[in-house]
């Protein structure tokens, strides 16, 4: 794998360090079984913190922990005996849940392909107490299930504190309220939105602080998006934009994702459109930054993922589809993602462009218009179905959401056109849908672009509003609000509940509505 | 409880320093049902420590490493990962065995009433790999049962480097190897002896490092006894006398057991005999160590003990039963303790005496005197049945070995009686019989005592010489010859396997065959 130490040392340096804030416990819940409630579980408050501190609990007995709301941070458990002196280790195990389904499901059952390693827990043996036990692991969590394995017939455990220490690089001192105009339900939206991305915000920009814990560029564009708007942590994007640059795939395209430790390493995971918002991201950046050492310094890498996406044209001019898990778009498992992939090509050189002449590199800025030319004109000759007025993919040409809204945001057709391809798309809905927030914040993004604003609004409102109303204190990886269990992984136990890709509206709102 | 802080102190001061050792895993094994191997499960190799290296494991998989011998310590890991970039946590679940039944028999099925805590095993999530892991805990364990939870899709998990420091207090410099004279089996027998003895020696005398980790009164005095033969560290004997003496009951009897940490304290367990002991221990380690300023600093606490066991004395002399556990003796759910506390006092009234008489406390000796002829007269007036000629305990009048032999050891009767008495509990053995090491200890002893040296090695022989037949490399704490699983706990899982109360052939064999 390509490696530019000199780009890797300075991501390094430009690792943030992270704001602590002590966050207590708010009750003592329990989760009921509730068809009616999000997933069939409903929490409802049993008793207080303070009397939890009088009680002692012993072998068998437990109790579930709410900390209010969403934390990432490392938990520390004070214990004492009461009774005899201890005379047996004390057995403990610990559940961490972002939502209640974690701490009312038993992971036994769980089942998917996603390793299950993920699944927040502990068990622990205490030989001495007292003890003030500060766990080594971050975990991202509401709520908390503290289950004794075992005590002895001799003496009990009483926690006599039990605190998180939330860590984020997001700064709050940088948030700006919203005027008090915006609706309530948009405020609410808002701050869920800067939630999740304050939490996703660590050392990088994660994707979901409970899974993969990682940078994902896919992720990290919108993140970036939203924290311009938010947080302006403009050195958090640079370091994400170094690590990526400086840490390439063998022929020089830009990985998915990279690990932080134990030393930076880009992934071997290899996604066509993961690798050109490379140049997306590199441009929103300098538009936010103005960093021109940046834009100098990581052009060619840019530059090289826009060679490497041409590669893939076949001489129509079209990108070559392929049965693998070649480019993301969605976790959809029929989606084609042929035009979505020309899209995003399009999309990226129209961005590259920008940057070409920001640089004042004329050559590469007419071989990059030439190439925008041509990827628009075999879109339309090979792609555009004038009869249905819809982008078809693949052989079958399928006919998807997903699309249609990338086609919009790369400006095959022109701005008028693109609002009544937005229209056509509620009218006549095509099958192949949406699944995630990340796919939903395209299609926001495209009907703002085109001139639908209040369609926008309602699309929003409809899904993003929906969390809300289903009880989100972040927003979600996945969410389908006629399948709620839904997960691309094989359970929902799995899914992150807060996550870089939802974390959006508040771009818009701040965007498009101030 | 009282509280004497000058003699803690002075405990606290003589605290060890541990020796370590670096212990590699001999060999990979997997564990095998036989009928005929103890407790069902027998042990065979299926591959080199250097394979082992060079293999990686992934979900669900797992291997079993034989240690070769008992340790005590703390386990290092090295692991890294294998194949594409680490992707999620690896999940690890850890089991340590002293037995093969450990590693071969679910922990899920125990179901006995000590604390389930004491298994050994710990479930590990490790974030970062390569890593270098030095678990916390102090586990006892031959083999250790490694299962990998998870790992993903996309690693496996190969160990580098396993190994244990292994620790104790007691130091091998100081032992003397057996004369070539020695018959191999008893060489044999001396070693795992030594080997049980070394591994419980920790900062104090242990019952057991695996279970119940700390100091007992009834297993140091059988531990120092097999110390003064063989380690020589009558310092770690000192500071279990200081604990004890230190930190007594309310009343001022000594407790039957100390915890260290997190500060020395009494247990509020109160056992006759366990309170009695402290005069035979202080007794033994002045005879051992000529102590004198520990002698005179400690009488007064041996002479409460004595005071205090005089009180239980009823109008006849005789110590009075109850229905509670009141009284140690031995693991037997049937037996009556009556005759046998009867004779512990007085075996401890008479090295009372002895002491009283070291210090010149001639008023004191008189009474101990005058005390162990009562105590002696109602022995044989009212427990001594002239007709069987056994001793009997309690409203049934039970005849039961442990009152025979802890009458021998009393001197109730001469030697010449004494060994009569012996011999007729081989030719009419009463139905009461005997469950432990420690039980089985004051049976040698008796009929070493009485004359009886070749019985004594041939039940020596038949009790320990089997363990070793059944695969110790240590003594057990429970060992019925013809009930292999039996517990005193409801499972034989949580067994110590290495247990203090049953080291002590070794001195046998250096006290009196030498």
């Amino acid at each position: 794998m390509g490696m530019h130490q000199k780009f890797v040392e300075l991501a390094e340096k430009l690792t943030p360090d992270l704001h602590e804030s002590i966050v207590l416990p708010k009750s003592v819940i329990e989760v009921v079984a509730d068809e009616e409630a999000f997933q069939g579980w409903r929490t409802q408050e049993t008793g207080s913190i303070s009397a939890l501190q009088s009680k002692s609990f012993g072998k068998d007995e437990s109790f579930i922990l709410d900390f209010g709301d969403h934390q990432v941070g490392y938990i520390s458990l004070s214990i004492k005996s009461v009774g005899s002196p201890q005379d047996a280790p004390l057995g403990l195990k610990l559940i961490f849940g972002e939502m209640p389904c974690e701490v009312a499901e038993p992971f036994d059952s769980y089942d998917g392909w996603l390793s299950k390693s993920w699944l927040q827990e502990e068990t622990i043996y205490v030989d001495v107490l007292p003890a003030v036990l500060k766990l080594p692991r971050r975990y991202c969590f509401r709520y908390v299930k503290m289950m004794i394995i075992d005590t002895s017939r001799k003496f009990t455990v009483s926690f006599t504190d039990i605190h998180c220490t939330a860590v984020t690089s997001a700064d709050v001192r940088e948030l700006t309220p919203l005027p008090a105009n915006i609706p309530a339900d948009l405020q609410a939206i808002d701050a869920i939105s800067i939630k999740t991305l304050q939490d996703c915000m660590q050392t990088v920009f994660e994707d979901g602080p409970k899974r993969d814990r990682r940078l994902w560029i896919g992720d990290l564009r919108l993140q970036a998006l939203a924290n311009y708007q938010t947080f302006h942590h403009h050195d958090l994007v640079k370091r994400c934009l170094y690590l990526f640059g400086g840490m390439t795939l063998d022929d020089g395209a830009v990985g998915a994702c990279v690990f932080e430790k134990p030393n930076p390493l880009v992934d071997d995971t290899r996604l066509y459109d993961y690798s050109l918002f490379f140049v997306a991201i590199l441009f929103d950046y300098y538009e936010a930054s103005k960093d021109r050492e940046a834009l100098v310094e990581l052009w060619p890498v840019a530059l090289e993922q826009i060679q490497i996406g041409l590669e893939r044209l076949d001489e129509y001019g079209l990108v070559r589809d392929d049965e693998t898990w070649w480019c993301f778009t969605d976790w959809h498992p029929e989606l084609n993602k042929q035009a979505s992939a020309q899209a995003i090509l399009l999309y990226c050189l129209k961005r590259g462009l920008g940057l070409a002449k920001e640089l004042e590199k004329d050559q590469e800025a007419t071989f990059i218009s030439e190439q925008i030319d041509r990827v628009t004109s075999s879109a339309l000759q090979h792609l555009w179905d004038e009869k249905t007025g819809f982008f078809v993919s693949g052989v079958t040409k399928q006919v998807s959401w997903a699309s249609q809204v990338w086609m919009a945001l790369a400006g095959v057709l022109n701005e008028e056109e693109n609002g009544q391809l937005m229209d056509r798309l509620f009218e006549s809905p095509p099958e192949i849908g949406m699944t995630t927030p990340y796919m939903y914040h395209h299609l926001i993004e495209a009907l703002f672009e085109s001139g639908r604003p209040e369609k926008a609004l309602e699309q929003m409102r409809a899904y993003w509003g929906e969390m809300v109303k289903d009880g989100a204190d972040c927003f979600w990886e996945i969410y389908n609000p006629n399948d709620k269990k839904l997960s691309p992984y094989g359970s929902n136990l799995i899914n992150s509940y807060c996550h870089a890709w939802s974390c959006t509206p508040t771009y818009f709102i701040r965007k498009y509505l101030l």
